[in-house]
């Protein structure tokens, strides 16, 4: 595995177990020699699942299959392997996650729909099925409610570090959990890049509420993340619901989820910030915040305009306060913004307002705040009660080293 | 100045006369030493203009100014300075364009609204109101009809090479001049390389023919190129027709422009390619052709989502032909895809096809294309008619040496 990235977290938790969530992380060989490469998780009966994926139009067989398979909204195993994306795989590509799924079902005494597959790795190669399939039994043996660490390392790719967050929450005063492992150094970096996430909760929730609760999460966490504003073919996120905690069914989004949706959240934009900081070539962590626009959606396309422009991430790289590629981005948009009422402020200094610099602007505190790790940008429009926040990293020469040699 | 680009055209071709034009370009020490950083163009009365420009909504004072002046059709002058952008410079750079443009339609006995402008250099600066006005008597007296070469050179930043074309055309068979020069080495990047473009023409032309003419023909050059999917404050195209040919006015756009527009197009296509030429850092000049899409604009948009993608890039600056990068790409273009109908060659080879790598791939005649200096990529969406071609540059190391550091 590579160094770790200068923006890992310092400790890595340990997940305590969820009722009804077993995992273990096995070797299969499919690219890799001596590292876990397939992830399997065992749900109790009854576990409801939702889900969200990459939007690209050109999305592997493993995001086909658990789009149709989410439609039943239950869930009883998850497999994972890293290596092959098993993405423009064609008609093979197709066969493999039906295999899985049906020997999976087998052992398991479940419907195929309800063994959700994800793969990651290299695009338009053959996935070897052989392998997968043979170590499944092997695998499904070895779960565990203590499994969560292999589960983690099993579907790393490039990741330099593996990637956990857990949160005690409850509903109803009755303590329930909410874990989760992700993976992805690039947004949505291809090949070894994608990102990943699974989640698992104790509590008792139908999959309607399950998904509205993923979705709205997923646009706060996974959505406002970038490293490169490039598209996987493969994005998953899955959220599963064992259904052991003892407190009564939930049938609406009320007051009731309001904590544990806090806990979401929290669980979810933990895994994003570590997805960014496991940036290709990350030096340093960027907040940006974006407020005052026509719309929360409109902020977060604002933010991301910035955070994607390979001009803000090189001076970021240099420690440059260049605000003049921000002022470029947030044009760049094709958001509503009006030059004359925006505002942009780095590291809590004011530097630009109303059409111009701010007078008596002194380059010193924000020049000593870039040279930093972790950075904050923030961006007022000045127009609206839209917002959003961000999290990017820089551009380095790291990056094009990663992405320019890794396959050959 | 920089060593020149390694893209760069063996020859700049010397530019003819063309009645009605008379050019300089001069020093007037804005941010640059021992260089020319002032071109003034003088049009003969009449001459009819038309203008495309940013979409910027943080577009610069100059923009504003252009915009606006637009509406009269007609330029008698254009002003433009390098080493300062004059954008987000509040009302000192609404008034340095206002002070300018009064000063040499007072020399030019004509209204100040047929004085067009524009800036390119850096961002947020006040512009140097004094250095520029006072250099604009030196600068309109001398200019000449030969005065192409160092205008071509005052409007340049980061550039290496000054960006020429021309080429003779005729308008019911009386021959017309079609001439042009353009900067900016970022297609889009703001600082020191925003893209501006002049051209010029003694055909008479009235000018909402010109602008539908510009304006089309922007789309298959300028707005089919990409070096970092920036886009400038300032980018500005301006069209301008000194009506001294002796060809029948024309009217309408029909066959007598055929042969005028086709020329057109070569202009502008030629000075288009010389900017990815001269990309901040490129190694390699890559066409990218896109056929079988569900429109132009569709076909259009794959393309620039393939050229700006940061993985295609760096695959390109390493040589390697990851054509899953491809594939991802085109999934997030967000237009019209079937997967299982998109093909994709390289340097004339089948790589992918029917949604799987072709039977038989070879890489290896596709590994020498790519070692070379200019790379195509052929995609065909296989769903319609829709085609176009986008030009780009890859993604070095270079690039993040240029933008990490030039300002500091």
């Amino acid at each position: 595995m590579a160094t770790p990235s200068p923006l890992a977290p310092r400790q890595i938790p340990t997940l305590p177990p969820i009722a009804g969530v077993s995992l273990a992380g096995v070797e299969c060989g499919i690219r890799y020699r001596g590292r876990r490469d397939l992830m399997v998780a065992v749900l109790a009966p009854k576990t409801t699942v939702a889900g969200v994926f990459t939007r690209s139009l050109t999305a592997g067989a493993p995001v086909e299959w658990c789009r149709d398979a989410l439609k039943r909204g239950k869930a009883r195993a998850i497999v994972v392997n890293s290596g092959n994306a098993n993405v423009f795989t064609g008609r093979a590509g197709r066969e493999v996650v039906a295999t899985t799924a049906k020997t999976v079902a087998g052992t398991l005494g479940c419907h195929p729909r309800e063994v959700f597959i994800a793969s990651t790795g290299v695009i338009g190669e053959p996935p070897p099925a052989a392998k997968i399939v043979s170590a499944l039994a092997p695998a499904l043996g070895t779960v565990s409610p203590g499994g969560w660490d292999a589960a983690a390392q099993a579907i790393m790719t490039t990741d330099t570090f593996p990637k956990v967050a857990t949160r005690q929450t409850a509903i109803d005063g009755v303590p329930v959990t909410i874990s989760g492992f992700a993976k992805g150094s690039g947004m949505i970096a291809p090949d070894m890049a994608t990102m990943l996430a699974f989640l698992f909760t104790d509590a008792a929730i139908p999959a309607p509420l399950l998904q509205a609760m993923l979705k709205s999460a997923n646009d706060r966490s996974f959505n406002s993340i970038t490293v490169d504003g490039d598209t996987s073919t493969s994005d998953t996120v899955l959220f599963c619901a064992t259904q052991q905690a003892k407190h009564k069914r939930v049938s609406r989004l009320d007051g009731r989820l309001a904590e544990f949706r806090r806990a979401l959240d929290a669980v979810m934009i933990d895994l994003a910030q570590q997805v960014v900081r496991d940036g290709e070539g990350a030096e340093k962590f960027v907040t940006i915040e974006v407020t005052g626009a026509a719309s929360a959606q409109s902020a977060r396309r604002i933010g991301l305009a910035v955070g994607n422009s390979p001009l803000v991430k090189t001076a970021l790289a240099a420690g440059d306060a260049n605000w003049g590629r921000i002022v470029m981005a947030v044009g760049k948009a094709g958001e509503k913004a009006e030059r004359d009422k925006l505002a942009i402020s780095v590291g809590g200094v004011a530097i630009a307002a109303k059409g111009g610099p701010v007078p008596g602007y002194d380059e010193a505190p924000v020049a000593k705040h870039m040279a930093g790790r972790e950075i904050v940008i923030a961006i007022d429009l000045g127009i609206g009660n839209g917002r959003a926040t961000i999290w990017t990293c820089d551009l380095t020469h790291r990056y094009i080293d990663i992405n320019g040699s890794y396959r050959s």
